[in-house]
């Protein structure tokens, strides 16, 4: 059903394209009725224009807090066109129908933003913008609602292309619009109460996140995906290569809580499938890279690269003898950028202004969401006991600390073998805590290089050893210092093997599951 | 600093404890507001009350769409009362101060539920509730605002501890729950609208749920959780055992996907770390949960079991010789139930009620959310082309989509080998294929009754194999049919090494990663 348009009620904080939007009403003669800033400004496009008070007859009160909240108004919007009652009603109160409402509000986030006082933040809170837009929208069969400057091209189209009037699924459409900014508008300002109070769980949790992208599928081709972004200033900005895919997106944000986690630009990690085939640190960058390479070479085939430090020619060399998927760093090197390049698919990511921060954690599954706060926490020495008698050097320490760090980014059970800061074995996913440890032993027993190895080994567990089985295995795989949590009605056994050993044995209180 | 109430603004869809309320109010002679049915309920208990027409001086308008949305009302809530000029204002229009609002809206779910037109569904949004909520709870230094009746006890303590007067940490407390109920009220529309149009991906993605309850932690103790529900209904309904842990609903949720995937009435699944290590289906259900044992008892032990059927007397006792931290079925009898029951901690759940449905599957990471449709479609005959010259008997057929189902819940990459309708060596998390070929058959052997098994062997593969390495190592080891889906480079090569080997081949359209 049509709707001609005679009235309109315009209310803007964002006055962008006010004037075309003006220009174009004034096509179809539709009356303006204004207030404060959008009046002045549309006086000022040498338009006609009714100010609110003199429609309504009542002076704007409390400055400007009530000027629309008028039942003149509400009427004017909320009226069934086809319902005599209300149109009697109408026409005795002297009221009439308004058939368009434009109104944006100044987006809260904004308000954050540029006020950090409660009180100037609480004062931003619209709350005529609101009821006029909620009234439209529900009364969508006869109301058109506009609340964004975006949508004004499309409401231009649709008056031309209706003479004046605009079709139902045009009204509906702006309508789920004008609930989605209400909804977000009102998430917004519950999310910063709750943030104030740190009411972390509060009886309903409100997520509003803004589209990024829709993706071409999920993990799989027949599943529909998207990422939304549900904050500012968190983007992954790609400098080169194909599209980001689902799969993309979840390996990146994996590889950079690892990378992140490591010591400011020495570090490289590779992923694939979403977990770690290879950490280094050093501060030879090509050693860095090389040695999270030799963890799992034929792992690594496809796989995403993170560096936390800037990627310079002789490192994009050595990067490109690989076939990777995709390359994150802290910024590129000019020539490196161009080497990195010649690889037309190539997924180049600069990760320099990604920050991690805690955040929550959501997973959904049958319609419940789990939410946990994140295990981003540093790894404290205050929270490693030795239990062994052979005590850890200072450097002995630092490894173990290297490994167990490692560990919280595998997926449990998950078993991290090193040597001078860099993995020679990661073994994950099991149900069986001895069947990561012989996954990690296999893939550090399957290197080249394993049989000249010189170097002490170290071994971390994401949680206990429940018996001395996977400990065994790792000792005799030539692992000289191990750290796990405690926990195990076991571990004094293990204690006492450890001891028989002759390794270093050390607790964590921190357990680091991963699922 | 503390607000006197004088003035109460009540409005409510939920009239429970209305009748205490007004006791309440009465005892600190409050003047009390209303309209329309809260009104006629308030005058039937017998107290005073001014009707909202008497105190505006306008009738109600358009079948009650306009009552509250007007200047007298909102400038009573919005006023700042220590601003001189609008305090001028106030008294210049005859307006009066209004310090309590009590609203609640008619649930949006609960419109959803009862009434199916859309034109009733709109009817039923509330605009002039939810503009009174809004503008108290902005102005809550000065205005009160109660947006549930289970608030009520609150108030009424908050009213007798400062004589007739509420402290400002209470409204701020109260304004927080109001933005959060207006936020998930228009969500709720928002959400209603987006349904309607089928947009999957809009502008804005924005997620209502209520609290199930906050968890003792989350995957580790140093991480705080909480589970909410986006839906009601999709309860897990515990009958028995200590509280469920963050892992347990994990875990729970992981297994539920599994056996509700599987024919009715004969599925049991084992899982541990969110990943099966045990799949069986059998119309002889105490064989069905013995075979999914037999697949790998290690990794079964303090995990996960679910049926998908009632649980009986005897597989009771059958279940009993193990220690399991969490038992899921469709249903207990009686006495089975008793013999469960006598493991004090074991969590037992009734998964009845449980439905697997089409669902948006959300993860969140560094403030970004990655949302995709869920992978539950039916594993279809018609995806399957068989490329061998051997070609598989509908028995061969039916095995193999049975391991290719459970692939789809075992984490990337992931291999399955089965006989008979029942795992025997499941391989997973690997970030190579034949890594995860070579896990999958060394559980295979270590089964005790390996040796003796005559039945044939069955292979699934969750992505393609990209060389022929992993699928010789399956057909050495006896498997003697193969599914995966296409797409490598090699699958040429795949088949003709199919054919050399004499095995049966077939290729799937789908593919089904999970990370």
């Amino acid at each position: 059903m049509k709707v001609k348009i005679k009235t309109a009620l315009i209310s803007v904080s964002d006055k962008s394209n006010l004037k075309s939007l003006i220009k174009n009403l004034s096509k179809y003669k539709i009356k303006i009725i204004s207030s404060g800033g959008t009046y002045k400004k549309i006086r000022s496009y040498g338009y006609n224009c009714i100010d609110i008070s003199e429609f309504t007859g009542l002076p704007e009160l409390l400055s400007g807090r009530v000027k629309t909240l008028h039942p003149k108004i509400h009427s004017g919007i909320l009226s069934d066109r086809r319902n005599k009652i209300h149109m009697g009603q109408l026409k005795k109160q002297n009221f009439e129908e308004i058939d368009l409402v434009v109104c944006n509000f100044y987006p809260f986030e904004n308000i954050l933003k540029t006020a950090n006082k409660h009180k100037k933040i609480l004062e931003n809170i619209d709350i005529g913008g609101p009821t006029m837009v909620r009234g439209a929208a529900k009364n969508y069969k006869d109301v058109t609602v506009i609340t964004s400057y975006k949508n004004y091209e499309d409401l231009f189209k649709e008056l031309k292309l209706n003479n004046g009037s605009t079709s139902m699924m045009f009204r509906k459409h702006m309508s789920e619009k004008a609930f989605m900014t209400t909804a977000s508008y009102d998430g917004a300002i519950f999310n910063y109460f709750k943030r104030l109070s740190k009411n972390k769980y509060p009886e309903k949790y409100i997520t509003v996140s803004n589209k990024v992208e829709e993706l071409r599928y999920g993990e799989n081709p027949h599943q529909t995906a998207a990422i939304y972004s549900l904050k500012e200033g968190q983007k992954i900005e790609q400098l080169h290569g194909k599209k980001l895919s689902y799969n993309n997106y979840n390996d990146i944000f994996s590889s950079l809580l690892i990378s992140k986690s490591l010591p400011k630009n020495q570090g490289t990690v590779i992923v694939k499938h979403a977990n770690p085939c290879g950490v280094s640190i050093s501060k030879d960058r090509i050693m860095s890279f090389k040695l999270a390479l030799n963890c799992d070479p034929k792992s690594a085939f496809g796989g995403i690269v993170s560096c936390n430090f800037k990627i310079n020619n002789k490192i994009a060399k050595e990067i490109n003898k690989i076939y990777f998927e995709i390359i994150i760093a802290n910024g590129f090197e000019t020539k490196a950028l161009k080497i990195l390049k010649r690889r037309k698919n190539l997924r180049i990511i600069d990760s320099t202004k990604v920050k991690i921060e805690e955040f929550s954690n959501i997973t959904t599954n049958f319609n419940n969401l789990l939410i946990q706060s994140s295990d981003l926490k540093n790894i404290n020495l205050k929270d490693f006991r030795v239990v062994s008698k052979a005590k850890p050097s200072k450097k002995v320490m630092k490894n173990l600390i290297f490994a167990f760090n490692i560990c919280r980014f595998v997926k449990s059970n998950a078993i991290v073998i090193s040597r001078n800061f860099s993995t020679v074995g990661i073994g994950s996913g099991q149900a069986s805590r001895v069947g990561s440890c012989e996954i990690a032993i296999n893939k550090m027993k399957s290197q080249k290089a394993f049989k000249s190895l010189k170097d002490e080994l170290y071994a971390a567990s994401d949680a206990f050893f429940p018996f001395t089985d996977g400990i065994e295995k790792l000792v005799l795989s030539g692992v000289k210092a191990i750290v796990q949590p405690s926990g195990s009605i076991n571990d004094k056994d293990i204690i006492k093997f450890a001891n028989k050993m002759g390794i270093v044995l050390v607790f964590s209180k921190t357990r680091h599951f991963k699922h």
